[in-house]
């Protein structure tokens, strides 16, 4: 990803980062009406070559916006466990919180014009969202594909800054991280034993893999 | 809600976005920097006497960026099925796509600093995201939590424009909504009985409950 600023918490390298936007399938992009008023607008991605990138109607609101203005930002977040309070502290609510992973890339929206590089980043997000195969693959030199690319918008994001979050009790001391693990294994939920493993990988204490 | 303005896409009532928005446990703030450039956060939010709260530490990067600009955006979405492009061409990969409900709220962040008001919607929230209880009600005559709700910054966007998309292939002539409902049941992904539901739910010409 071409950057000039990279921000992750403790424990969270590259590839952990690359790995999780290439799970995700959709994510929220911000952009700054003309007058001056944020929007955010939930949408389909694929992370391909280490830029993200968005489509579109290239009649619509969301394309107007970004010819006015290409500064954007693109969150995506996966909530993994709603902490309840009583895991740590059988009476006050405040503990309650949630762990979660989220990214956020800062950068400039640039629209694709290319041919080439529209066929190979639609046809990467078609693997993504149906690895299952039943299409005919998308080629810039195909005749039946070749309008569908000129009709579509694609817009890359020339990350400036890049910001993730993985929490995930990074901040606990040893005894309440051993409540919570002990609440999340009785507790049993589908991404409660994902959520443990992520708090022993992320735990500040911990030594390798 | 507090609105001038409220747009949703055909069929879709105030009950059903009030419903999606209690369902969901997170959503993204969108808001304008101090250099003019856009910001997204994930958060947690409750929607409580038809307005959305989200809260966070009073020292945040988050409530610093409200305090200089008050004009805010809230998006919730939960995408319920990707539909692959085979469910209605064999060929072409355009028509792949994904069906999802999602709701934005404009409007202005207003900074609650009324106890009462404020134990009032961090108890909602609580009720919320720990339904099966184990704490002391939060109340603003409590001792015990009278500092901490001082201690606790909380948000209510007064809101002035609704916009609700609930995708579910509305515009789809009628063989193609045979088939694409035919494809969801042999697939039969956990959320896909719910997307057939949802797609005779929405469909333009469903004439009664």
């Amino acid at each position: 990803m071409r950057r000039q600023e990279f921000e992750m918490n403790d424990q969270v390298n590259q590839e952990e980062l690359d790995s999780f936007l290439h799970e995700m399938s959709f994510g929220f992009l911000g952009t700054v009406d003309p007058d001056g008023s944020p929007c955010v607008t939930p949408l389909n991605y694929v992370y391909h070559n280490g830029s993200l990138y968005f489509h579109g109607s290239r009649a619509g609101e969301k394309m107007s916006n970004l010819k006015k203005e290409a500064s954007v930002t693109f969150a995506v977040a996966k909530e993994f466990a709603i902490i309840p309070s009583y895991f740590s502290d059988p009476l006050m609510a405040c503990p309650a919180t949630s762990y979660f992973k989220s990214v956020r890339i800062d950068g400039q929206a640039v629209v694709v014009n290319d041919l080439q590089e529209k066929a190979e980043v639609l046809e990467a997000l078609m693997r993504k969202l149906q690895p299952e195969g039943g299409y005919k693959t998308i080629d810039a030199r195909d005749n039946d594909y070749i309008p569908r690319l000129k009709g579509v918008s694609l817009v890359r994001i020339d990350a400036s800054k890049v910001v993730g979050k993985f929490k995930f009790g990074q901040n606990l001391k040893s005894k309440d991280r051993e409540a919570l693990t002990e609440g999340l294994q009785k507790r049993g939920l589908p991404t409660d034993a994902e959520t443990i493993e992520l708090m022993r990988r992320y735990c500040p204490h911990h030594t390798g893999d």
